[in-house]
């Protein structure tokens, strides 16, 4: 049982601004509340239908049992999942940058693009994301979920980025039109992998720090690549 | 000026029955309507705001202005464009497969996924996408509005993708667990590249038609690619 109170706070949660807050976000689903249990993130309070009750006994966090009708007014989902968490935020600081490969993300904006993203930077084991200050909140209930869990595996940074590439020395990649054919460039063991903004691509004041400017070759007609698909291509060919 | 039965009709095309039963389906947007304009489809129709119409004068199609609140009650995005077409649906037939790369997509869900395929596709000059008959409809409107226009210029085929392999001598590729590894792969110049639903996929039937297993390497945490990102990496890596 849960009280109506309750329910418009959880679905007030869906703001930017109360999220911010409280320092809390909300993620949805067995597989990805079944992976932030196992992470470093302090679950604070999980709320569940019977289904999911009887299937798991997480410790150390309180559980509420949900009817599905009452899960459907909690959930932002089309189609609601047994289990929902709130989950305390978490700030990555002292990010270690050298002698890895670091994604650097200017200003995506689609909530599917950046969650996607994160998954790709999962799977290639990208332990960075630096994120400039106008890309979309993590915490981001879309980014969450289409990230499928994988941000608890990637750290999350947001900030200048134009002052985390000019102190370093590593190699800066950018995919540009004209750069060099990215099937021409061999596997690299550090250095950012800048991916612009759906429509704009690369902002000006990036594009100095760009060393090394890269081009997916295109046989075909389409203008552009989807920024998601153009960082898992990207990074297929980079990563060792 | 616009009748509400109208309104009514054109938001009617959101169904899938009705699409099918008047051949239909409806595009938005600057760039589509252009690609469309100039592309083998019969555009029956095309609304607009005053907007578009002071910067376009397309000839033997009927243009009706309308304003931007009437727009916004015609439109299915959450930002509506300045224009908006009714469009007679293609019948690919008879398509050449050999001396191509093909692509087959078996059972893709996802509608944003199905665009962002076609896209791909369109990029790396794939002419012809075979389709599961319960692949989601190429004309439903995000599949339109996610492939960017792209779909005018790539081949789609619905029916039974098992016959059309079974009957070809191609090569046939699927991602699967333990396959080879993708960067060992040379290009290729002609074969199928089969990609499976999202949850579940390749469906077990179409295992066996596998000459080709192959795996795109992973060295992180996350158990899966979105199957448009596995498209872009696999078709990077075959395309010569």
């Amino acid at each position: 049982m849960i009280s109506k109170n309750e329910i418009k706070y959880i679905q007030s949660l869906c703001h930017k601004k109360q999220r911010q807050q409280d320092n809390i976000f909300i993620a949805e689903g067995t597989k990805i509340i079944e992976e932030l249990l196992n992470s470093c993130y302090n679950v604070k309070k999980i709320y569940a239908t019977n289904d999911w009750m009887s299937k798991n006994t997480p410790t150390k966090v309180q559980v509420i049992e949900v009817s599905e009708q009452e899960m459907s007014r909690l959930s932002s989902l089309q189609t609601p999942s047994s289990v929902l968490a709130i989950v305390e935020t978490n700030s990555s600081e002292n990010l270690v940058i050298k002698g890895k490969i670091n994604v650097v993300l200017d200003g995506i904006q689609d909530p599917g693009n950046f969650g996607t993203i994160i998954r790709i930077a999962d799977w290639f084991g990208i332990e960075n994301i630096f994120c400039s200050e106008d890309t979309v909140n993590v915490y981001n209930n879309k980014v969450i979920q289409s990230s499928m869990g994988s941000f608890v595996r990637v750290n999350i940074w947001y900030g200048n980025i134009e002052t985390i590439i000019h102190k370093s020395s590593l190699p800066v990649f950018g995919a540009v039109l004209n750069g060099k054919n990215i099937d021409e460039q061999p596997n690299i063991e550090e250095g950012f992998l800048i991916i612009g903004n759906e429509g704009n691509g690369i902002r000006t004041n990036m594009l100095p720090y760009i060393t090394y400017p890269i081009t997916i070759p295109k046989k075909g007609g389409a203008e552009s690549l989807n920024a998601a698909v153009a960082t898992g291509i990207l990074l297929s060919k980079l990563v060792k």
